[in-house]
């Protein structure tokens, strides 16, 4: 208890420091600037790369290209060393999105006020630009420069394509979303409910901080302790939306609240409680922070992350 | 024309004691067990694993998969170590057809006589199973034993990571899809059916070819003369597609015949005319040959393909 505490007076002073917002608005800058070379609308006028931007660039957190930048600043890597992969990462974010919209699945017409990909194109557009921000982020992944110079980064680069795949496939965010599906009017428990969750965005925001440590050169050791971190703000992120949905501010979310219990959606406050639920995702915060501990100043990004995700109000 | 017919007559004594259906035979069973291996069903009760091996080990000619092993025999290299790239290469065909079997695309409720995958399962189901294995295409091919020893193999995966994932790309197999889709009930020319067929078909049998010359070592000279017969006969297995769509025998293809010209599709026959549409693709499948002499009789296999790919009654 001493430690915790000890570790508490430590981060806020920390944080005292460090300006999450300018991190996060240069971030993400970065990153949308990058997507928006990548995928050049002035040479390729084809529908599909308009649709694919149409989602892709349109109003987001980052939140996954952030991790991965800030885990690689963590274990002392440079931000354009892991650009590419945190472009990639946003993609495959992308594009699930985009399919789980699909009228056979979620049939969802708005997405951050925007018409989805679907209602803004088409059904066939949209599943054609999907499946292309899907590739397109394995090969932005394995399009590094192969001078001989560089030639472990093959390993690196190799590995981290590994860990995405995994993390996005059928082993993964796909059977995140098959359970999602499952579990809809159907009341489901906490086991099965942190699962479903560990596996839908989990799995990602995991990889994400995996693919910055590992392409930041980071230790084993430096490594198992990002992945303590990613593991409990990846559900503690997903604790969060659930008590939004009963307790946000619609004009704040830009999003009606309540919609989980009209739809009998088997969330944490639903089977928790809400102030239960708030207790579980400050313990999941502490959790993650105590992995941080392993750091020092440079993993201050991911320390405001996590208080910026038990904080948020959107 | 003497150096053509010279390298006919070299050709036909070399098909002589070639055995083609005992090498596609042994070569589809090899990608079939490790495909079955690969995506387990007897360790996996999800309803997606069901819906991936529904659709990809259907009946089907592996053609991507006997090519990327044909191509890399032809420099030297041996199907096992092409093997995963070979699985690789199906899967992201696999997911391109129960994308492309969708209401909201061709609409397709029959595949190869079995049920297509959205009829088998639901929509859903079937889009989240096409994903599933074009991401698991990449994490197989990133998913090499990296012990030290092969560091340069690294390289070299990466590289075929790179030229498969633009090939099934939007500016290539998805490309290939949406230029198919805008061209259904508007006739098309010549010119834009081939570049259709280029994107939608041909970018991913070279990337096949491709695949297996990098894996198996060819030299620049090696990789560049293949690329030429990837290129060939991969239009001329269209053109006879087409072919086949107007004097194939249904018994023996086990599907209608007539059907482009009731969906007024724009195909060979219909633009060139039968007699013209055979000539062109004995043409290309001539130059595909020629591009051959360049090897020894390793190459066997891919000179009997292309002979088979003309010839072939479905």
């Amino acid at each position: 208890m001493y430690l915790k505490n000890h570790l508490f007076l430590k981060v806020n002073r920390k944080m005292d420091s460090f300006d999450l917002s300018s991190y996060l608005f240069s971030k993400q800058k970065q990153v949308n600037r990058t997507i928006d070379e990548i995928i050049d609308q002035t040479t390729n006028s084809s529908v599909v790369v308009s649709a694919m931007r149409h989602s892709l660039l349109a109003e987001g957190k980052r939140i996954r290209p952030v991790l991965c930048i800030a885990a690689s600043q963590a274990v002392g890597g440079r931000t354009e060393d892991v650009l590419m992969a945190a472009c990639a990462l946003e993609m495959i974010h992308a594009y699930s999105l985009i399919h789980d919209d699909l009228p056979a699945m979620d049939n969802d017409d708005l997405r951050r006020g925007k018409p989805t990909c679907h209602i803004a194109f088409n059904e066939a557009t949209a599943i054609l630009a999907g499946d292309a921000l899907l590739t397109l982020a394995f090969e932005i992944l394995s399009s590094i420069d192969l001078n001989p110079i560089k030639i472990n980064d093959a390993v690196k680069w190799l590995r981290v394509i590994n860990i995405i795949a995994k993390a996005a496939g059928y082993k993964g965010m796909i059977e995140g979303q098959i359970k999602d599906i499952a579990a809809e009017g159907n009341r489901i428990g906490l086991k099965d409910l942190e699962k479903m969750h560990a596996l839908k965005t989990g799995a990602l925001i995991e990889a994400s901080i995996s693919t910055g440590a590992i392409l930041g050169n980071g230790s084993v050791e430096q490594i198992q302790q990002l992945n303590i971190y990613a593991k409990n703000i990846g559900l503690a992120f997903q604790v969060i939306d659930d008590i939004l949905n009963v307790e946000g501010d619609p004009a704040v979310m830009g999003k009606d609240v309540g919609t989980d219990q009209v739809r009998e959606k088997s969330t944490y406050p639903s089977i928790l409680g809400i102030e239960k639920s708030k207790e579980f995702a400050k313990n999941l915060v502490n959790n993650a922070l105590q992995a941080l501990d392993y750091f020092d100043n440079k993993s201050d990004p991911l320390r405001a992350i996590a208080h910026y995700i038990i904080d948020r109000k959107k």
